[in-house]
């Protein structure tokens, strides 16, 4: 999320979620922090979106019920906004207003808004041009330049140029391959190699691909109908991201090619395309499922070729290794990315790059969406060209960049996030909730229960040690009853009778983290509990 | 690990052990399964080490004790496997024999010995060609063929040339890049970058690499010599592996150039490299805690040059990557694999595969050493080639393959594993242990505690909850006080004066267990506690 503030006005560019990664135990999605936002709502006219993808309009079920300002989208993304809203019940909080490419949006005293088409890894990609009163902010969202994109609708390279003939203030640029040489493949490439693979298939084909890249899902359909094959769509968000495509024309599906799963068990292999999600390694994904033998209705048979069409992600490189393992050993022939071109990603190059910053020309430069690396990746290239002379700029989450007549200069930060997203709660990265279930997750939880006689003020009996993630029960051997001897022997060594529970709890944790750690040298979470009766 | 058994003698090929990943909570290390072996440890003859690598050689000190068969090994690994003894106290329970390559070692009454060069990235890394009654098995180790290796000792191509010549049985060679095609480059270019880069820096320079890479060590120290800078060896692991490399001579130090950390404060920074551990983003490694501005003693300061000579291994791809952002914020310039050719890789690729197997010429092949799918594309290559025309077989661990006069074929499988070792326990992976611990790391754990009154048969008082990982404090509000009404209810609902202690404690917990997925949509690890008082 970006949002450009210029006096009475505020316009949001994207509002999408992260995913978490392995160390955020428990954080099902991450949305940015919108106190600054909040802090001056009156002010904040609309949010504007480049894409469908989950990083550009994911957060919104869970910010426009604060924010309730009217979004702008693309057709695609429009769809698909309208789509989640109503499955979160967040649709009342707005008005999400579909737009076209190149008709003038009036947002606030400030902004004259339009979009132009660029081409990524769903349909119906835009950049945005934003004239202010300073001059024009052109941001790009997430593009590649492919001159032979699968649906036709190519990258709007005029457009760029005649705003970079007319003058642009800065340039935000998308910065994820920023690091790599040359020019992006285009998808046509990968519509070849799919061609070929499914054409020489003895056997079932199944196509696992991110739900979103309806251009594949395309591919595939023109590949079966080619080769006269029937296609079935298995996997929820693909089947919702196939029917908001084909209902807005960014998908064609020729007659009687899709078939419901069951029926794709009455044909012969040879006359079967399954098309899945999963390409990620996805834990309950319906690729991932039948990999391990989990799926309700497919099961891999020897002769099945499995065509993942996509890259890993970071950090998910070992789960889709795995997932080739799995069907490998099943007997399917697995195409991937590493030994066939049936990926091609959706980000531009340097070269691609290089041609956007010598097309827009843009006073100031930002490189955006990407690693800290890519941005300072991106902001090198711009800086070997000798573009934007008035100021590169590498920001950060909360980072203000401060424009005027008289230059460009860093801001004071704001509060940016990130907020997790845990169940029905959101919280901030200060929580301690994190770090201990970090702790239970190395070395598991002892609980330790004594209870003191209120009327006697002495321990009662023996202590009590429950423990969960810590040993099996073959290898405490006596470790916890000499745990409870140690407790009992520690709080009967003094006069506990005026001791208050949190001093004999913590008297409890310490005399237990003492033990464990000589006798186990181990560190679990000691939960001390002391009652009085 | 591979074991070699005809009639009564067994060889074992190398005794290594496996990193856990993340799904693996509190696992140190993954060692072999040696019951098999066990059962027949009159058989085992010896431990065969091909190179001084910890997947090659990290499970000696934990195999050893139970095993107590002499090793053979290299003379650098000969020299690490005795440190490593030596420091994990397993010294005693076995003899650590160096080898030299081409020299004959009878073992048993079956097998004749004798390893042959190959290429790697740490020195002395060698083949193993084991003359059986059978036939010559030749097990390749981990390689690369390098005709210009930083130490000059080539692989020995015309030895397995010869082996080819004289009837290879079976086959066993290193399939960890089998997906990839041409030629792996040499460690030579990764010598130029490395020279150019430090000569070029105009402040300090860091360079990360693997503690065992000592070529790349040697590579540094070439270039800090020519361009007149001292170098400091900054982490344990790397320290140790430089005295050990050139006390054996397998690292050549001009006197004077090593200096210790403290010294390299007193020169200005262009005199100064760094070389540390951390190239795999590992906690707490130096570099990660150099990144983190966490180090004692090294700050980075703008005009530092920091190449991070390695590729990330699978699953290391974040903190890697986040390492990199941390230093770049702070103003370093960073080299890196994915913009300079700071590393070459040490394993094989496609064509060296083939020349290997061309030379060779076995009667059988079995890939080893990587995934299942870098197995199956090893596979793929040979069964192209049309070599090992009297079977190829791809195996995991735990396979048995039996080669006798009249053929090859799989046998029964045995255990085999995974063990992990987890802190001074090992455990096998039916363990409930990790299971408990994945709960406990996703949504914490909410400890019940409840008191029965002995003589009235009746719940004392009010139920107790403490918690923890499961949510914030401000958070819970009345979800705990309802909690443990719920369960008083439950436990007043019926008689309980003549249930015993289970039977509470699993009602308590399905009470507590329903409440919370009801209330906070959560499935925390619920401990009940039911004490009798």
């Amino acid at each position: 999320m970006m949002a450009l503030e210029y006096e009475d006005d505020i316009v949001i560019v994207d509002c999408g979620v992260q995913f978490p990664d392995d160390g955020m135990f428990g954080v099902d999605l991450i949305i940015p922090d919108i106190s600054y936002l909040m802090d001056r709502i009156d002010k904040v006219r609309a949010i504007l979106i480049t894409h469908g993808h989950e990083d550009h309009i994911g957060a919104l079920p869970f910010i426009l019920p604060q924010l309730k300002v009217p979004v702008y989208a693309p057709r695609l993304a429009h769809g698909l906004i309208t789509a989640k809203l109503k499955e979160r019940r967040a649709a009342r909080y707005s008005v999400v207003n579909p737009i076209d490419p190149g008709v003038i949006h009036h947002i606030g005293d400030a902004f004259e808004v339009s979009w132009f088409r660029v081409c990524h890894s769903i349909p119906d990609a835009m950049g945005i041009a934003i004239g202010t009163p300073l001059g024009t902010v052109i941001h790009t969202g997430d593009f590649k330049i492919d001159h032979t994109p699968v649906d036709g609708r190519i990258f709007d390279l005029p457009s760029l140029s005649h705003y970079g003939d007319d003058g642009v203030l800065l340039l935000c640029s998308d910065s994820t391959y920023a690091e790599v040489p040359g020019y992006t493949t285009s998808e046509r490439v990968v519509g070849e190699a799919l061609d070929r693979a499914i054409g020489e298939a003895e056997g079932r084909v199944m196509v696992a691909t991110f739900a979103s890249l309806v251009s594949r899902v395309q591919q595939v359909v023109d590949a079966a109908v080619k080769y006269d094959r029937k296609v079935s769509i298995v996997g929820r968000s693909m089947v919702d991201t196939v029917k908001v495509s084909t209902d807005l024309g960014y998908l064609t599906l020729p007659p009687g090619v899709l078939v419901p799963l069951a029926e794709t068990r009455k044909l012969p292999p040879e006359k079967v395309v399954l098309m899945t999600t999963g390409s990620q390694g996805e834990p309950t994904s319906a690729l991932v499922r039948i990999a391990k033998q989990e799926h309700r209705d497919v099961n891999i048979v020897a002769g099945d070729t499995v065509i993942i069409s996509a890259t890993p992600i970071p950090g998910n490189e070992l789960p889709v290794s795995r997932t080739i393992d799995n069907l490998l050993r099943q007997g399917a022939k697995v195409l991937y990315d590493r030994i066939a071109t049936v990926h091609v990603h959706g980000h531009a190059s340097q070269e691609e790059l290089k041609l956007v910053l010598r097309l827009v020309r843009p006073r100031y430069f930002v490189p955006v969406h990407g690693e800290f690396r890519h941005l300072t990746a991106h902001a090198q290239l711009a800086w070997d060209l000798d573009v934007a002379k008035d100021g590169i700029f590498v920001l950060e989450d909360g980072d203000v960049l401060e424009l005027s007549e008289s230059g460009g200069k860093m801001g004071e930060r704001v509060s940016a996030g990130p907020i997790y997203v845990d169940g029905l709660t959101t919280r901030d990265t200060q929580s301690p909730v994190l770090s201990q279930r970090r702790t239970l997750s190395q070395d598991g939880v002892v609980v330790v229960v004594a209870t003191k006689d209120k009327k006697q003020g002495v321990l009662l009996g023996q202590p009590t040690a429950v423990t969960s993630g810590f040993l099996d029960d073959s290898e405490t051997g006596t470790l916890l009853d000499d745990l409870c001897a140690a407790v009992a022997k520690e709080l009967n060594a003094s006069d506990i009778s005026h001791e208050g529970i949190d001093d004999l709890k913590a008297k409890v944790r310490e005399t237990a983290r003492s033990f464990i750690a000589g006798a186990a040298r181990r560190s679990p979470m000691i939960i001390p509990v002391v009652l009085e009766v």
